[in-house]
Parts: structure tokens; C-alpha cells; sequence
């Protein structure tokens, strides 16, 4: 049996896993990839208490694992963008192929380094990079190859989908569910990259660049965390049958294509509001196909080693092949990739979901649906809750029916100067998903 | 660019969704491909009005795509095991490579089929023979290739489903759903293949195969469909907690490997038991990756069209390659299958959903509850109906704990022999498909 050798770069929970996996499951995984899949090499800056690398070489300088003669595949696991992409650029110029789990690095500068890959004739693969276990990469690129896709919708964060399914099952403060996300493991000491929603908006960039056939890029994408959610909004959402996910969504359309990451109120029906705790999943409607979704664990140590070794057998398999029998790193050659214009949140069209304080005499409402009115945005439900002892103001929330962002924000900049509102409008898109 | 000459053979509903598909999205389809895929023959007894084949040639006899020497892949789409068997046969003697949406054929013959296509270094690809457009094949295949794969249970009948979903949501009578599936082409005249879950099982042979790396076999399989179901059943289940599927189960264990189709009761909670009407839905349990689904449209001219055109785009990109550079048509070389025990249906675990009818007098629970409690079954539910005006008859529902079905089965025999209990006793497997 012909056998191929593999370098791992960064030994930390995901090195841990693909080491360990490949060494548990190695019966399974070579006859898959019809070869001898070995760990020649780790490269590490420590050992990793969870991983029994054995026999296998642990160096300190993982540079010298992309440039070792003997190593055919480097899979990077260091994340980040600086020394990783050093790493894989290194690795490209010793003629290694690549398998990467790094959503940054892969949407920051891909289209440099799948050019350079191409280039040698080498693979860089990176199914790891978006929803975890979940070979979603492979859906799109190959399993849905004979589809326009319309749009896709993705929970492919697990660190805020977690803390939404604690607010919405238990009422919780985000603080609150954070600092738990953090003891647990599932958010880091810095949560800025996955509550505010950079690294949705990441994976959400691969995602769209595979279905539209456009380059990576993230201008242009619009980005929004939950850190302002209140429990109440989450509440109030299940009272109108909605559940307040974090979304990545992707929509092409004549105008252009919406790449935009944000809260999103969906039918509580629908099969993504059933997708909890830090589960991750992505929905594709696509033209032949219809409606498809795709569900799994979003991170972990074996869920992501899971998807890096799906790569390296692919990799193995194709190893000794010609270029053109792989599939392309974007699904066909990158001349083939086309820009298209990525809409502004002020154009694009959804509903809306509005909070608000007002007065609680007669007059008022009617001076709201007046300006709802005007703005030319039709309401599908109003509720308005009764205020606490002592207080004047009521709890005002509306629904409204599918309307341009930029006329939704006009109506607010109106309502917010009536006397008889208090405070800002809180405001939260919503999506139907039509199935 | 290269172009490769494909032959559909069949002209019904999926060959004239795999033909206007490849027409509409040639553009999106030739890029992934890295050719032109040209559709150079169809073989079809007659036209279809709902495909307009232009300048493309229409040929009566089916064998003469299959020996066309211009031809490089042949679509079968004819269905059945016996024209279609010698079609395959025929194309790969004449060094075809074939795609096919037929889950019969490589139920029954795969083996064989795919030991020719081997020893002659051709593919016989089957994405569209589970499943409908789900890329699942694929998923299993490759996506989950680091895994061992625990169990798998899918909703892989449209129809059922469908049957199922408007039992559930409306109340309705199993005969009455089947006639307005008929009208609405989710059933065939004769429905048998459907609601007796001959289809499903043909499915889950195929994903058995890929999941447990054992050889296709239809041997040892239990079947059983949904004619008996009552919607008072599926009420009931709903009543406590569940919702009646129809699921192909396949689970490997130290004794063996579970094949079986069946009702069965799902919690209500679980992604899967909100599927509905004629869709489709595979979840799969891995020791890496843990718990993933896929879901889609299971049936239909272009989802079913969708993967066998995915299939093409895989054929059509490693024409040239060696074989090695392919992916086996059950994920390993045929050597590698190991066959595996089936279980009895007898020695299987699971819960059990039990109802009866039983005199309500003093003591005729005590008597019940006692033979369950012999046969060392615990009970986790009881539900106990009052009895309409003038019967001295109540329903009697009883959930149970895991237990051996050999065991529940002795115990039925006691019960349906006391003379407090009128008629037999009806029972559904529950699973609760742990996530």
C-alpha cells in the first residue's frame, strides 16, 4: 500500500483531535483513502497533555514541517493570519499540498493562496474552516454542483447560538450566558470574534464565494453581534412564534448579492430554529434542488478533526493525479470567479421586528402607524404591554411586513422624535426562510 | 475545453429534469465540471412533452446509447432490476462509466455491477438512488470518512412521510392521505413499494453499506410499513411527548448490525421530528464527529436531477484519472467490505409504544402492569382513556422502557390472553435517537 505523509502544525485542541483520530481510526480512514495515511512529523511550540503523539517526531519549528522533503500534506492548525499564512505559503513553495481549518486566513487571503496552489498543482483544502463536522464545504461545491443557489442562511457560530438557546430557554441575560460560555469552554477570554460576529462573517464569505462563484472578499458584508440582545426581545419574539437566531446569510439577486451577518427573528416552525446549544447549521435553497440543510456539531476537538482528515483523504486519494481531476479549492478555476456587487443593508428587504417604550394615553399608536404608514411599511402585528405599577411608558412591539432597511430606518429616525416615545427603537431583522 | 458525451437513458420524470437542468445551468454546471457536458443521445421508448430535446438525438433502443462508442457516461433512469440491470451490464462492457437513480438495482445487484465497473476501471455512480437531493452518498462517503459511524436513521420515503405528516397534523386516515398522494403524484398507482417500506429498505441497504463497510445486502432486513397505523396511534404519541415517523434504522453493535424499517415514535423535540410532508431527512451518529443531519427534498424531477447531475460533474472531472484517483463506489475497495451479523429483529433493544383495549374494572391494570413487571419490563407511561357512553371497554397506552423485543413480545402474548383484554395489541418501536 502506497502511503502518504502528513505534518500537523499546532498540536491544540484540533491538532490533538486530527492526531488522535488518525491514530484510533486508521483501519477506517486508509482504506478509505486507499493508502497509508502517516503522521511523519508534528510541529508544536509544547506538548499537548491530551495527545500521546508516540512515536511521532514533535518539533518546536513548524516552518520545518512545511519544508520537510518528506512530508507530502501540512495541515495547519495554528490559526490566525500572520504566522499561519507564512506557514502555508511555505508549505505551498516546497510543493506540500495544504488542509487548513482557518475561516480568517482562508476568507482574508485565500484567492492568494488558492492562485499560488494552482499555480504548483497543489491542493488547499479547508472543509474545516466553516460549521466544524459538518462537510458543508462539500455539499456546495460538489454534492449541489448542478444548482444556482438562491440563497443560504448558516448558524455557524456555536458560541452565540449557545447563548441565544440559554436566553430563549431560560430567559438568561447575555452577560450572564458569556460568562458560562467562557467557563465551558465554548467562548474565549475575548469574545469579540464570536459575539460580534466576525467569525460568522468569515465563514460566511466561503460559503457565499462557493455558491455565487464569486472571489472571496469581505467588503461590503455587513456585520451585527448580540451583545445588545435583551431577554425581552428574545421572549417577545417566541410570543409572535419566532426564535432569535444569529444568522449568516447570503441572497443573490439581480441587484447584486447580500452578505450580511446578524440577530434574525425565524418562525419557530421552521427546521434551523430547532438547531440549539452549540450546534451549528446551514440552509441552501438552490434552484434544482429546492431547500436543503445541513446539521451538525459546529466545533471540538473531534468534530473539526473529523472534517481536517476528510480533506487529507481526499487529498491522499488524489495525490498522484492531474490537477484537473480535483475539485478547484472555490469549485471551478479561479478565472472563472465573477465579482458581483454586494448590496447595502439600507437596500436589501426583510421584515422587521421593533422595540420600543411609549406613552401609555390615546393618540399615541395612531401617531406610529401614522408614520409606519408614510414610510410605506405595512404592519403584520402589533402588541403592547401592560406598563408595571407606577410607570407611564408601555412596551410597544411591532412586526412589520417585508420593507427596504433604509424606509425601516427613516420610520424609526421619525418615531424616536415623537415626544411620546421614550429612548431608542430596537429593531431586528427577520427572515422567513420559505421552505 | 474537453467535452464529454453523455446518453440519458429514460425519458420520464428525472430524465427530463437531468436534460432541462443540464440545458438551464450548462454554464455554472461545464465550470464545475471543467468540460463541456454535452448530452449526446437519449434513449427513451417515447418523447416527453415536458422536454424539449432540440437538436438532440432520440433513439428508441436504450442499448444502443449503452454501445454508442461516442458515449462516454450513461444515465440510467429507467428504473426496475431487469432492463435496467442489462443496460448497466451492457454500458459497462462497452467501457461506459454510468450514473444511476436506482436504489433497487444497486440494492440487489450492486455488488456484482460495481465489481465489472472495477475490474475495468469505470465508475457506477448512485447519488440520486437515496435520498432524492440530499447530497448523502457523498456526505457518508467521503464528508464522514474519519468516522466510525454508530448508527444512522432516516426518513427515506417521500411518500410515507407525507402520509405521516397529514395523519399528524390533521388528523387523517391512513386510506384517505394514500388517495390524495396518488392524486397528487407522491404515490404510484400501486403503492406498495412506498407503504410497506420495500423502497425505504433498498435506501438503507445502500447507507448501511457505505456507513459499516459491509457488502450490499437486502438479507436479514425487517420491514414493516404504515398500513396498520391509526390516527388515534399517532395522536396518542403526540399526547406523550412523540411523533410517529417511518424510519430506516441501521445501528452497529458488538452483537451485530440492526437493519430495520419501521413506525416509529421520535421525540417530539428532536430535528427530525420536524420533517415533514414529502421530505427527507438522514441523521447520523459518528464516534468524531457526533450527530449531523441532512435534509431535502427526497423525490421529484429536478432534486432527483440534481444528483445525478452532481454524479456527472464527479465522473465527468476524473475521466482521465487513474481509477485510484476515484472514490470506490462503497468508499473502499471492494475487498475491504467486511460482511456483518444482521440481528433478529427478536434480539433488538428499544422502547416500546403499546395499545389495547381493556375492561375498566378494578384490577385489570394490577394484572397488566404485573406481566409487564414479570417480563422484567419497566414502564415509563401509562395513559388511560375514559370510555365512550356504553362501552366497558377504555384504551389503554402504555410506554415502555428500553427492552428486548423478544421480551416485549412474550409479555403481548400474556396480555392479549387475559379475558379483561379485548383484541390484539398494537405496538410501535420508540427511539429516541440521542443527540
Amino acid at each position: 500500500m502506497r502511503s502518504v505523509q502528513v505534518g500537523i502544525c499546532g498540536l491544540g485542541t484540533v491538532g490533538a483531535g486530527v492526531f488522535n483520530l488518525l491514530t484510533r481510526n486508521s483501519q477506517p480512514i486508509n482504506a478509505r483513502a486507499n493508502c497509508a495515511i502517516n503522521v511523519l512529523q508534528v510541529g508544536a511550540r509544547r506538548d499537548n497533555p491530551n495527545c500521546d503523539t508516540a512515536d511521532t517526531e514533535i518539533i518546536r519549528d513548524i516552518f520545518d514541517v512545511a519544508k520537510n522533503p518528506q512530508v507530502d500534506i501540512v495541515v495547519e492548525l495554528i490559526g490566525g493570519t500572520t504566522v499561519a499564512y507564512d506557514l502555508v505559503m511555505t508549505a505551498l513553495d516546497h510543493g506540500k499540498h495544504v488542509v487548513t481549518a482557518n475561516k480568517a486566513l482562508i476568507a482574508e487571503h485565500g484567492m492568494e493562496i488558492f492562485a499560488v496552489a494552482a499555480s504548483k498543482g497543489l491542493v488547499v483544502a479547508y472543509e474545516a474552516a466553516v460549521a466544524g463536522g459538518i462537510p458543508i464545504i462539500k455539499a456546495l461545491r460538489e454534492g449541489l454542483a448542478a444548482n444556482r443557489i438562491n440563497w443560504l442562511a448558516g448558524i455557524i457560530n456555536g458560541t452565540t447560538n449557545f447563548i441565544l438557546s440559554e436566553m430563549d430557554s431560560k430567559g438568561r441575560d447575555f452577560e450572564d450566558v458569556l460568562v458560562e460560555a467562557q467557563q465551558k469552554g465554548y467562548a474565549e477570554a475575548d469574545p469579540t470574534f464570536d459575539v460580534e460576529g466576525i467569525d460568522a462573517a468569515h465563514k460566511l464569505v466561503i460559503l457565499a464565494s462557493l455558491a455565487f462563484g464569486m472571489p472571496l472578499s469581505l467588503e461590503g458584508l455587513f456585520t451585527d453581534g448580540i451583545t445588545n440582545l435583551e431577554p425581552q426581545d428574545v421572549a417577545y419574539a417566541r410570543e409572535l412564534g419566532y426564535v432569535v437566531k444569529h444568522l449568516g446569510i447570503a441572497r443573490s439577486s439581480d441587484q447584486g448579492v447580500e452578505l450580511r451577518v446578524h440577530p434574525t427573528l425565524v418562525p419557530e416552525k421552521s427546521l434551523i430554529a430547532a438547531v440549539n446549544d452549540v450546534s451549528n447549521a446551514v440552509m441552501i435553497d438552490a434552484d434544482a434542488v429546492g431547500t436543503t440543510l445541513f446539521y451538525g456539531p459546529g466545533a471540538g476537538s473531534e468534530p473539526t478533526a473529523s472534517a481536517v482528515i476528510a480533506d487529507i483523504v481526499d487529498v491522499a486519494r488524489t495525490i498522484d493525479a492531474e490537477a484537473d481531476a480535483r475539485v478547484p479549492a472555490l469549485g471551478c478555476d479561479l478565472s472563472l470567479l465573477q465579482p458581483r456587487p454586494i448590496m447595502d443593508i439600507e437596500d436589501i428587504e426583510t421584515s422587521f421586528y421593533m422595540r420600543f417604550s411609549a406613552l401609555d394615553k390615546p393618540g399615541v399608536l395612531s401617531d406610529i402607524t401614522k408614520i409606519m404608514a408614510d414610510s410605506s411599511i405595512s404592519i403584520e402585528a402589533i402588541i403592547q404591554r401592560e406598563h408595571p405599577v407606577g410607570e407611564d411608558y408601555v412596551n410597544v412591539i411591532i412586526l412589520t411586513n417585508v420593507t427596504k432597511e433604509k424606509l425601516l430606518d427613516g420610520a424609526v429616525e421619525h418615531i424616536e422624535q415623537l415626544e411620546t416615545v421614550r429612548g431608542s427603537i430596537h429593531f431586528i431583522r427577520v427572515e422567513h426562510l420559505d421552505q
